[in-house]
């Protein structure tokens, strides 16, 4: 079974949860600076949202150039994570309106730790296919940022509650550590 | 005629439509606990329709596979599918935001009934061009799952004024039956 | 320059227009059939828009199977007739949500009649791009159906003021003699 | 790494953009002229973002025909200028619905002024993984449209608090010099 259908069909999802998010900026009804002013944790929010969905959509992207076959099981684990990332316009939505409150924040975490696991199962379920010697299990490797992220989201998440500006430092913090493309993958293709 | 363009088009059409359903999960005012459970039926009917976006998707991913050619009538079977799938969204919303009453849950079954028809259409459409000997015409086989689900919905529609929750069981039953992709056309291209 | 990208892009555009119709079917808050049965005229108006944009995705599709290569004033040309199809959620909805009214169903109309002038002014485009001795300008001859849908749009819109139903009823009447895809190209393809 | 992937996402995410921004165009309420008449702000900016949203995937569409590789930095220089595109719904609904007032309609300049500087940024990433000898170098040569247009930018919007017809007008004035897509790579791929 082709790659190309799955590929073409996460570009279509990825590229609509992307540019939906921008319909949670509603148009304000002044036309001053203060009602500007008013969007901006809307605004903050839909930054932090692209910056993920991008960072999603560029580790989808490598690691499908090392995939060379695909599965059922493998559909449905892509579309596992899909969901995840189809929550991310209302989870956005929801922390951005509320100015950042406690529980908005904890699930926007939530959100993010589910699509991190949902990626690490799509992940297994391409290296049980493609087995322990091919280029994808060398370039995936021992997965330390996978790994470190799922730790840095189980902290964040308990801790939005005490503060949630400390949630979302660190939701940033998983962000700006997976804003470089994943390089693995891109080596282990050129050797 | 080739089945590039109609694959992207599909495509492009059930990814807008699994997404855009995400809408419908407006984001609440309050930030607690309450908000959040208040939202839980509207969730839980976004769950059942993306799992049979997704399944719809895989089938026709799976489906394509074995097709070689296309002309003006399956062009049209294929929108005919697409136009009942394009109104989940619309008995999605109905259903959630009523707590699964019992027409919407009832509606939403007619829905499903004529997406599963259309499906159906499709296929012979297909068939009728492929010819009787053709790998498509052996990977559909029999198509028990096919008259199986039709069996259900007619089943579950009625049976849903009486107990709106017997049709929400009786659709994700189905679900569940389809949730393995369609091994059998796996199966004849392997061969 | 290829045609790829020209057909990608379109192919999502058209997707997404066919789609996001479904949004101005706004979830009701009864439960009953009087709250769905009040959606008729909007639900009628969302069937007529979809074959009708599920007209231009075919021949738009079976067009370009004749096309060799594409220039800037073809891409503008189709971008215009994106224009037009784009504006076709609004109309539906101003027509449906009005249940027919006058001007709302002449300005369908008028519309449709633009989004007929410019698919004319692609066609032209590319036909002043292969030449007159092209596949595509033996594909396309005439134009008949082109002209006569001009035509009937220009008699449309005027009598829609008079009675809205003989607009619509016109409307529909030029959809059903583009039911069928241009099998014009077919043919000189296959010969 | 090959170009495909990022084409098709770019294509998507543009295609998304062009078609949610009708959504600005609320159905109105009333049936006559008056109702429509009222539209015609929005209507008129979302005619001039039509066309800035179709100069971008023209100039996309043509820049990438001579690139030949991309790389990490490549990706994100094209989510940076996806996402400053995403962004002219918004300043779109702004501006219309607020009948072309200063802070809006110079704000609209300030998101074109950054989807400027971001292409130009894509353009010399791209550039660097080219070399200064490539068929893309030399279609690009000394870019004097892009400093024109950013010099206009640049003009416009503070001259938009004087009077905001100043800045739609140089906006206008932009986009027709854009109008014709970027013939120097069509130029340079022929030779």
């Amino acid at each position: 079974m082709g790659k190309g259908r799955l590929e073409a069909f996460s570009d279509g999802v990825i590229a609509i949860i992307i540019t939906i998010m921008v319909l949670e900026l509603k148009v304000p009804h002044g036309t001053d600076w203060t009602a500007l002013k008013a969007l901006s944790p809307v605004f903050l929010s839909y930054v932090l949202s692209f910056v993920y969905v991008g960072i999603y959509w560029n580790n989808h992207h490598h690691l499908f150039q090392a995939v060379h076959k695909i599965n059922g099981r493998i559909l449905w684990a892509n579309l596992h994570l899909l969901f995840w990332l189809s929550l991310t316009p209302f989870v956005t939505g929801w922390m951005g309106e509320n100015h950042f409150a406690p529980l908005p924040v904890a699930l926007y975490g939530g959100n993010l730790l589910m699509a991190a696991i949902s990626y690490t199962i799509l992940v297994r379920a391409l290296l049980a296919h493609h087995g322990p010697d091919s280029t994808l299990a060398r370039a995936i490797g021992k997965d330390f940022k996978g790994y470190l992220s799922l730790a840095l989201y189980l902290v964040a998440i308990p801790l939005s509650f005490l503060n949630p500006w400390i949630g979302v430092s660190l939701y940033a913090l998983v962000a700006i550590i997976w804003f470089i493309p994943d390089r693995r993958i891109e080596k282990q293709i050129a050797e």
